[in-house]
């Protein structure tokens, strides 16, 4: 994610895995948990599928949300809660994107009963294992998937310190009151109110108390965690002031937003193979030149073998190959990004670019090659690879030559941003 | 705009166009007008352009918001006050976007002194025209483009009647009070508060009495007009629930769902014409159906002469062609596009459909259509007209004709929704 600071509060955080129910946080030094509910029915987006169960990339925004809590090495296990009906499909959901820390439980009727079950099953363990219950209990919404490991450490710090902490905003809206008959009665004085937004943390005892000795109505009607806290195990939450991204996708609009966020944060960059041609490598630097005028930086290499480090961290390539040397070079990279498992988690993007064509091929060559990048694009496109071809026309004229690696450079940076499945395995001209 | 309802609640609303300032009303029965503060510096979106000045289409935001209020015929005049720096290009934008309704006037340091400012210009005309104060004033943010026709009836009419109305909507989150050192103090009871939104609307007298009125203090902290109303004219606003739309493009998101939006409303149906040939009028309807399944409606016309009430209220235009007609027919499209003026507003999209081409054309059919498309293309962008080609290619297997329809129906889809100008001029394949 663009937010994702890698850590930089967390120095101790140690490389190799770790069994989740053990960690006792290089980072924070005691054990942390998650608890997110996601029961919702998304009404508000005006979308039959609840939010949190959108798609964007392919992808459902709630695995976006347990990704940002799973990158986080301090973090041990993460509880979902879901409604009865989507248990097989939330299962389903950690099982595609992999997501090791989580696991599913059946949520409740209302929002509190949905966390309270969500903390209780922390305390349950798995089936089999014994219980761990963890030191600190974050919770977070499922549909706030742009949460950043600083402010999720300084929300576990504070829960650990005072008891129980959570994310506050400044009001966007003046607060009014009204009259029962829908007149202006007061405006709020703005500077002595927030909002209050998620994540919160707790001490795993004062959220597991307050819970239970809370009655029927606060977990009927009742929606402030913090308040919960502060009513049935007396503890004055700590506030701390979270940046905008802690958003909340609530409407459709959002999830349009949201898209484009996840859609800027992977196009930063992407890694350019060269092959053999002399004049695929004496195109990479103009190229590279133009690509960083659209802010998208380069990293050229001659092949993918042997530079496969870049496979790890990118998810833009752009093969530069000759016309008549057909798919050869972009096969071999294409299946070096099957081996190194890169698209798992987003869809990655292969640009190839095509060079040396003359003004007039022949007929199989203008026919060829297309149909051949449509079959593969077809066949890739499963596996979540993108491939879209650029021609590059020859042109003699060299005052117009700066003019064409623009144009390769704008459709090519267009082809990464947009991500369009739609037009996996076009050709297009530069 | 998707929201624009076409005036349910106005049924008496003229047709012919009036002079601004003589407008009376057919739809609500007095003189109103509309001041804009758009002075904002948008620095919560993160970008060096004030949000209301960000281009979405390539028109500015404020643009769409002026013509939300210009295209209701009980609205006279539109008052927009940006700060002095910026009269410049504000003029140019009403210039450019033929807003006929409104002007520009400078604004203050502060919201509520740029407001005062519009206040002011309404009673004073325009430059050498006689004072022609409204009955009512409606205040709204430059930066909420989506307000509805009904919603703006609904406030003009309360605003008369009680001297004061204000959109309000439910609090998205809860707000809490906080102590002096960050400590939770207390958390409000959600069903008595409401966020205060715009628009809002004022009589004429109500407004001027109360800037005139209030303080220094209040014209530099200040921001809520409805608290203005109340302390120095002793007016109580109704306040009435908004639907979600009024909502406030604030940070660089916001843009990406802005534009989401806009671009959804351009793109619910398309006007196809199928031109002479037997092979182009057989396709409308299986491209009809296909289309309808990706939520597009199409009509369908043998020609664009004779048939001219489409273009002045679709923007985008399907030409079914045989490839070896060349450009003629989707030319005489274009021309009729631009001589009904009809891309001043929003990009036109007109995607040029080639049917026909053998599996194995001869080299001057590959090459001389494609690179002529990309030509006409350069030429009618300059005009916000965007044309892109599609190849359908000839498919003698009977059965997977329907999927090469499905594909070129998908391919029509994303060229339509994305409008992206970097494509044009492109063949596709489908």
């Amino acid at each position: 994610m663009a937010q994702h600071s890698g850590g930089r509060r967390v120095p101790g955080a140690p490389e190799r895995p770790r069994s989740p129910d053990a960690v006792l946080g290089g980072g924070v030094g005691f054990s942390v948990a998650v608890v997110l509910p996601a029961g919702g029915t998304g009404e508000r987006t005006g979308l039959q599928t609840p939010k949190q169960f959108c798609s964007l990339l392919n992808r459902p925004l709630i695995s976006y949300t347990i990704q940002a809590f799973e990158r986080v090495s301090w973090i041990g296990n993460i509880v979902v809660v879901v409604a009865q009906d989507n248990m097989a499909m939330m299962t389903d959901i950690i099982r595609r994107f992999r997501h090791r820390k989580a696991r599913v439980v059946p949520g409740g009727s209302t929002r509190h009963r949905s966390i309270f079950s969500g903390v209780r099953a922390l305390s349950e363990g798995e089936s089999g294992a014994a219980p761990a219950k963890p030191d600190v209990v974050l919770i977070h919404d499922a549909v706030r998937p742009f949460v950043e490991e600083d402010f999720l450490f300084e929300i576990a710090m504070a829960a650990k310190e005072n008891g129980a902490a959570g994310a506050i905003r400044p009001l966007v809206s003046t607060v009014i009151a009204t009259k029962p008959e829908g007149f202006l009665d007061h405006s709020l004085e703005r500077a002595k109110y927030r909002a209050s937004e998620m994540p919160q943390g707790f001490r795993y005892d004062v959220i597991n108390q307050a819970y239970q000795k809370c009655g029927h109505s606060d977990l009927e009607f009742g929606t402030e965690c913090l308040l919960l806290a502060l009513q049935y195990s007396g503890i004055n939450a700590k506030l701390i002031e979270g940046p905008p991204t802690l958003w909340k996708v609530t409407y459709k609009r959002d999830l349009a937003a949201a898209e484009s966020i996840i859609k800027e944060a992977l196009c930063r960059s992407a890694c350019v193979f060269t092959g053999a041609s002399a004049r695929a490598t004496e195109l990479a630097l103009p190229l590279r030149k133009a690509m960083g005028v659209l802010d998208m930086e380069l990293d050229v290499f001659p092949e993918v073998t042997g530079e496969a480090s870049c496979l790890s961290k990118e998810w833009n390539f752009i093969q530069l190959s000759v016309h008549n040397s057909g798919l050869s070079e972009v096969e071999v990279t294409i299946r070096a990004l099957e081996a190194a498992d890169r698209s798992f988690l987003h869809p990655v993007v292969v640009v190839l670019v095509l060079l040396n064509a003359s003004d007039c091929p022949s007929v199989s060559e203008s026919w060829a090659v297309p149909a051949a990048i449509m079959e593969l694009a077809s066949a890739v496109r499963l596996r979540n690879i993108l491939l879209y071809g650029v021609q590059l026309r020859r042109n003699e004229d060299p005052g117009s030559r700066g003019g064409s690696v623009e144009r390769l450079a704008g459709l090519a940076a267009t082809l990464i941003r947009d991500r369009n499945p739609v037009l996996a395995g076009q050709v297009l001209q530069a």
